[in-house]
């Protein structure tokens, strides 16, 4: 079985890049040590390794299919279930008043970096379930958490994030799911929902859906939208379950994830459809928006996890696979080399290596602003929380949009191999498609990023943002290798504020339309500035590690971490070049071509 | 059924920026007319429309199979092959010496692209077999034109390209199948040949491989090639066939382009393999670039014919599906909007039209080239031939390359439908990612441009090239509209002329390995200008149309051409400067990094 990620890598990022360790300093953390976080590391990759990648391929030829208005997943899935449960996985991050072990977000995505790499499709239920758990622990009644988080928790029921309908997709203002209250403390739900991972399965007992909703005669708009707990099966006062009037109307074939089903829910067809609300009316969607944050560094990170894959799988085979000769080389009767030799090979290798391990050290970061704010008070929590809701839309999309380019050039180092099933670099491919898609669009989060992020407080967001990148610039000046690098760097980001700036004026002067006309782009180019960064700061350390004698990392390991980011200043940065002259240009071609001019 | 290519952009392209009437005045063109052509492309259209769409899905979803020892497939396909041989459509560009009608590569390409765009997988079928005719019309005895050319023309039996072998992939250097001499007229050949499209189906009923191999004892490497012709069954010299030791090993499964088999040959387990030696013995491969030549232009334009498919596709979703108000719009009962109103829809839409229209300018340009070239002589051949060979690396690349980016631009178009199979976003998406892998992969055509076509006759080529592009960009200049784009393009000409005078020293001081290091990034380079040039001679076309109050097109078209013009130069061009930025580093960073430092 091929490699699907590196834990030394893993490791280096956490320990090195980041300090986790410095985590357990922190009340809430405080049973923890670096040795338990290995550990958690140790035992996902054995879980990985043993049980998730095995089944990979097999679940990709064999895709989720209705049967009797039931969904049916790969047979695995149910043992699987219970061993996420039963093992912790899916209360790991909880607290310890609902049955969990406090450990932070940060090791929770870790886990989940190692899970995605091995399987994708297998971690969205037992994510999923902590997501919805979490939603219930936080804005829950007592009776809610009673009733849903033991179970949850143990693996037995499913949870899901349930917002999207067939009429409104992005466009949550449009929901029109309705609830009616009653006076028997539950809501009578009406309504469809699309696109609901493990929203119906046979790998477990009962779905709990966290689902938006409108309750009847609610304000238009988002500001009427309510959060519900709406199970398929709901418990029946007996100590038992009964049909809660949710049906599974369909599945969505897809791509690839074909490990996880995406289901099409009816909720209300007898009109006995109950639904608990969670927290306050008309408040559902500022709820939501918790699972969904945490949701987009998870999607962030699950895209690099395929790209990690589809990475270590192409590498594999490039030291292996005989092509060819150097070109100086004239003789045809030398041997062929391993086309890891070849130039473009390399280049091909280096890129998706300085996306993946770029990627994953920029969702470390954001998931340490996330540990540290929700453990702090005052301007602590506050700055920390500021940069986190700043760098999301990032963390989120720039990962998707390169693990797509990074998977296809995965797949170019098989050669004319690369488009058959006989290696799995096609699967990869197909699989990281989903991740520029759900969870919003990278349009949504390009305008979530220029339109709400950056001038959040007057700016401030971005202010404090500004100061951590140019501290590890000052660093990364001190070492000499680096130096031009940490110079371009300071040099693209004054060209990021001057561009932002003039963006504000575009704003005043010309309106929304106008200025967000390009905000995919804005989000592109701040993307490479933040995988830049992480870069500076990865190289500095592997500097200094080298400088020392490092006894935990090889020398390869360190030089290789230097010549990747030496390859991300020359062949990536360089890329801003053209979305700077784009989006300080005046011209807004796309503004003032009409619709029937597309043609 | 949605539109899958544009009829009114076809013609347009074909007599308003190459007026292709003019190969007509040619003697070898001679019985050809304008509205012969157009019949043609309704013809095509009929056939694309009413037979190779309406499979598409059903081909995708039931992909070939090997039973008993042989390859089966969509059952139409034996029908299909039949229509597409007494309809002509397989000799139409054959001499009519050999029962053709001379209709010219650039109309033949244009009707694969009417075909390709409804169903990539079902044109392979006839194209293959048009090119392996085409290379026995070129370089066989009489006596096997008189075997092979009718029935081939029929569409009773099927042509393949078969080249590729397991150890060697694109290194045709190592090929070692092996022809041994007999005395019956015929050679004895035993090897095995990979990714032989159409290499074995049920559609017809029989196979005719135009394979390369080795006569024993001759030289090593390319110099020691030869071509065979190397049917499935052979004439037993009483009227009927016999087995001819050619078996099929086995069919590669792939990720898209079901409509065709891939398949894995053996020849000669019962030394009974017969082939045919076609042409002089060890020049096989420069034969075979003939029909490696025109399948490289045939690769980018079906590229270009998925791309069009894909934006036809997701153009028709964005015009009707609603989500979603003006930015300015705070009502949210107000209704929602097509989504080809957001700014961001469209720049995924002009994106792909420009990709679309440009890559299909592009690949026309060549085949005017090409047919001026075959029909002329002197000055006149020379020239064309030359700034075809130039043209053929980038007209296969760069569009494959696009394409890739084009399909996934559209899939994006749909959100998270994008990633189901409701639609057909995904289809696309998967069956064009073999472009950049088959005939040459995008770093070898790279090579070719950079290390062989660039400064092939000490520069002539693209001398000449140059001067083509640099007439139109005066003419572009004229138009108020396009001179800043033709200003642009013309420094963008200037800045890759320094480059490449540039990269001249460094093969000369430092060596190939150095110079060809990132020639991938050449080839985009001059992929983008190339396009631009091409966006720059529409626009002025559609310009003056519009000035003379065109009656052929509608103002909507030519408004289109204009927009996308912009959007080319707005949104394209500006990529060139990251490029060039990289293109002009003296950093060495995929040659400095060893094999063992990428872990």
């Amino acid at each position: 079985m091929s490699k699907f990620y590196s834990k030394e890598n893993l490791k280096f990022t956490l320990h090195e890049v980041f300090h986790v360790e410095e985590l357990c300093k922190r009340d809430y953390f405080k049973e923890h040590t670096s040795e338990s976080f290995d550990m958690m590391i140790e035992a996902a990759d054995s879980l990985a390794t043993n049980h998730l990648r095995t089944i990979l391929v097999e679940m990709d030829r064999n895709p989720p299919r209705v049967e009797n208005g039931r969904i049916k997943v790969h047979p695995n899935m149910g043992a699987l279930m219970k061993m996420f449960g039963e093992d912790g996985w899916i209360s790991m991050s909880a607290a310890h008043e609902f049955g969990g072990q406090q450990v932070p977000f940060t090791i929770l995505q870790a886990v989940g970096f190692i899970m995605a790499a091995a399987n994708y499709g297998t971690m969205a239920y037992p994510f999923l379930t902590t997501g919805a758990a979490h939603l219930i622990e936080s804005f829950g009644t007592k009776e809610l958490r009673d009733t849903y988080l033991e179970k949850m928790h143990a693996g037995q029921w499913q949870g899901t994030m349930a917002m999207t309908e067939p009429q409104a997709g992005s466009s949550l203002t449009d929901i029109v799911s309705t609830a009616v209250p009653t006076d028997k403390g539950y809501y009578l739900l009406k309504g469809q929902k699309i696109f609901i991972s493990c929203g119906d399965h046979d790998g477990c007992e009962n779905i709990v859906n966290l689902m938006l909703a409108r309750i009847e005669g609610a304000p238009a708009g988002t500001k009427g939208i309510s959060l519900f707990v709406v199970p398929r099966m709901r418990p029946d006062g007996k100590d038992g379950l009964e049909f809660n009037d949710v049906h599974t109307a369909g599945i969505f074939h897809k791509m690839g994830y074909h490990g996880a089903p995406i289901a099409h829910l009816i909720m209300g067809e007898q009109n006995d459809c109950h639904a608990y609300l969670v927290g306050e009316p008309h408040k559902g969607l500022s709820y939501m928006f918790q699972m969904m944050n945490e949701a987009r560094i998870g999607v962030g990170l699950q895209a690099t996890s395929i790209a990690s894959a589809a990475y270590y799988n192409s590498l594999e085979y490039a030291n292996v696979r005989l092509q060819g000769r150097k070109l100086m080389e004239k003789d045809p009767l030398k041997p062929q080399i391993p086309i890891i030799q070849h130039a473009d090979v390399k280049r091909l290798l280096l890129f998706q290596k300085a996306i993946v391990e770029g990627s994953l050290s920029l969702a470390m970061q954001a998931c340490i602003y996330l540990d540290t704010a929700a453990t702090s008070e005052g301007e602590e929590k506050e700055t920390n929380h500021l940069k986190l809701e700043l760098l999301t839309p990032v963390v989120k999309s720039y990962p998707a949009e390169m693990s797509i380019l990074s998977t296809s050039a995965g797949l170019q180092v098989f050669g004319g191999y690369g488009f058959t099933k006989e290696y799995m670099a096609e699967l990869f491919f197909r699989e990281t498609r989903i991740h520029t898609l759900h969870e919003g669009t990278t349009a949504i989060h390009g305008m979530d990023l220029l339109g709400r992020k950056v001038m959040m407080k007057s700016g401030q967001a971005t202010m404090l943002l500004m100061q951590d990148v140019f501290a590890d610039i000052e660093k990364a000046k001190q070492v000499e290798v680096l130096k031009p690098h940490a110079e371009t760097l300071e040099q693209k980001l004054m060209a990021l504020q001057e561009l932002t700036m003039k963006l504000m004026g575009v704003a005043q002067k010309q309106g929304p339309e106008v200025f967000l006309s390009d905000a995919t782009l804005y989000l592109e180019f701040f993307g490479i500035i933040a995988l830049g960064w992480q870069w500076l700061k990865m190289g500095t350390i592997a500097w200094n590690e080298k400088q020392a004698g490092s006894k935990k990392y090889s020398n390869e390991f360190l030089q290789s971490k230097l010549h990747t980011a030496e390859y991300f200043f020359e062949y990536e940065v360089p890329k801003t070049e053209g979305l700077l002259t784009r989006l300080k240009s005046k011209n807004k071609v796309t503004l003032n071509t009409q619709p029937e001019e597309i043609l």
